[in-house]
């Protein structure tokens, strides 16, 4: 390896859109990291790790499996006998098709980090707002491999289910609280209202539909050359978690709402705003992200 | 929640094997994380953090599927047009079958941190020794959910390839250090001569030669009541990776070996051990963690 070891820039493997990391790189992330939960410090959020897989039942009742088919990864597994593993075998050896046979497992790949939050809450009515901290390893099937369009990446959120109310306050004032301590590390994003890549004929409708109630707003920035991306998301849900996951607030159907940190994308935008070696970065840049 | 918030014991969700962690888990997990790199400090082992996901070109070229096609997850994901999907989207409110056209994707669940490291050293011939550090989150389908036997796990791996000797001495003075750490952390593992779980009619065969040759050997504690299992594990590949993945040490077939680290089931082992509350731990025990 020629590579010196305070460049974090990460390495690319044999698939598309899986991406090694280095010490300095996770050196930036472990910082970015910290400083969300210096961020988050305020507020009693309960902090959860979450596996980067799930349960299939939990994201079919959430209704990722409806909306976005396309990203989702399933997990499937060999459940034959070995006497017809025998017979199929030998077809590693030219990559396929060893795997005619595997069949749906309980588990699907995790798309985003707040989703097993959300079945800890039925049966709960909510007094006060619940607050998530969570990170994860996500997985969305990407059809493009344009930088920052990892297939597999991290994502921290901040979760919290309450009252309508609450949540629409909440998802403002986290929008502007996450726009300003990007500032802080240098990067000038952009507030955009955004929809979701909803999958078949009814995108068109769904996009409308979730611009119309401003459920979504992104944090745009650049993260290589001409290419601007979200690196950060601050939603709102209405009821559709508290609906499909039976939890409620104040009696009625609880609303959620999330910010999103692409731990990754940001990482990303860092190093192609600052340069590839965080040890060299303006004193003033390193300062706010390590809080020091 | 009603939870103590020092209370490190991991959280259940809908699916066996899969756990949520509470901040008091990822402490403990943090700080295992930090003690193993003190142990790696006295080599020049280069860090790398590895995604949950693999290429199945790599995975199938490093022998997994043939040996272990039982435990493999593999990602799939729906490739067909929204047309199609119309048709399939009406079985997500029944939990299936709408992923009945799901097809086999380029990558595999990763089953242990090591396997991206070998695809890196390709066409190399070395004349000192590789060392790398890795962590993983891996996944394997197991049958069973005891405690312990989680199908998503944190696996932080000492990876080092070169000649035949090197890996000898190496794994031997590995086996070793890991066992003594570990005394330090108040667990008395045995260590055992072990063999890997390969599937179907071969299994018995390839077990005894593994055995023959002490390719691996297990560092084993009790992690529940009447529960012992390997938290660690040290093997030899012998020039298994080398050929695999063509690469040489001193002109010859390059040998690899490594030292596992079962970064859930240690965390798992020590709650069993000292208690569900790691700041509730006698001193001894939180001084040698922490290296205070």
């Amino acid at each position: 390896m020629t590579r010196h070891p305070d460049d974090a820039t990460p390495l690319p493997t044999a698939a598309a859109g899986v991406q090694l990391q280095s010490a300095a790189y996770e050196k930036l992330l472990g910082a970015l990291r910290e400083a969300i939960a210096r961020l988050a410090a305020d507020e009693p959020f309960e902090r959860l790790v979450v596996p980067p897989v799930i349960s299939r039942a939990t994201i079919e009742r959430a209704g990722y499996v409806a909306s976005f088919p396309q990203l989702l990864g399933t997990v499937h597994s060999y459940t034959g006998s070995a006497a017809d593993w025998r017979r199929l075998a030998p077809l590693i050896a030219e990559s396929g098709p060893w795997h005619g046979r595997q069949t749906v497992s309980d588990l699907v790949l995790l798309p985003a980090a707040c989703y097993p939050v959300y079945a800890t809450l039925t049966g709960q009515d909510l007094r006060h707002p619940a607050r998530f901290s969570v990170e994860a390893q996500c997985f969305r099937q990407e059809a493009t491999a344009e930088p920052g369009r990892l297939r597999t990446f991290r994502m921290a959120e901040l979760v919290t289910a309450g009252t309508p109310a609450h949540c629409l306050d909440w998802r403002e004032h986290w929008l502007q609280r996450v726009a300003d301590w990007l500032e802080t590390l240098g990067l000038k994003p952009s507030i955009d209202l955004a929809d979701d890549p909803f999958f078949g004929g009814g995108r068109r409708l769904y996009q409308a539909a979730q611009r119309a109630q401003e459920l979504k707003f992104e944090l745009r920035v650049p993260v290589a050359d001409g290419l601007v991306q979200a690196i950060a998301s601050a939603n709102i849900h209405k009821d559709h978690f508290g609906e499909a996951f039976a939890f409620t607030a104040d009696g009625a159907p609880g609303h959620t709402a999330c910010t999103a940190f692409g731990l990754d994308r940001i990482a990303l935008a860092l190093l192609h705003t600052h340069g590839s070696r965080p040890v060299d970065w303006p004193e003033a840049i390193s300062t706010a992200l390590n809080g020091d």
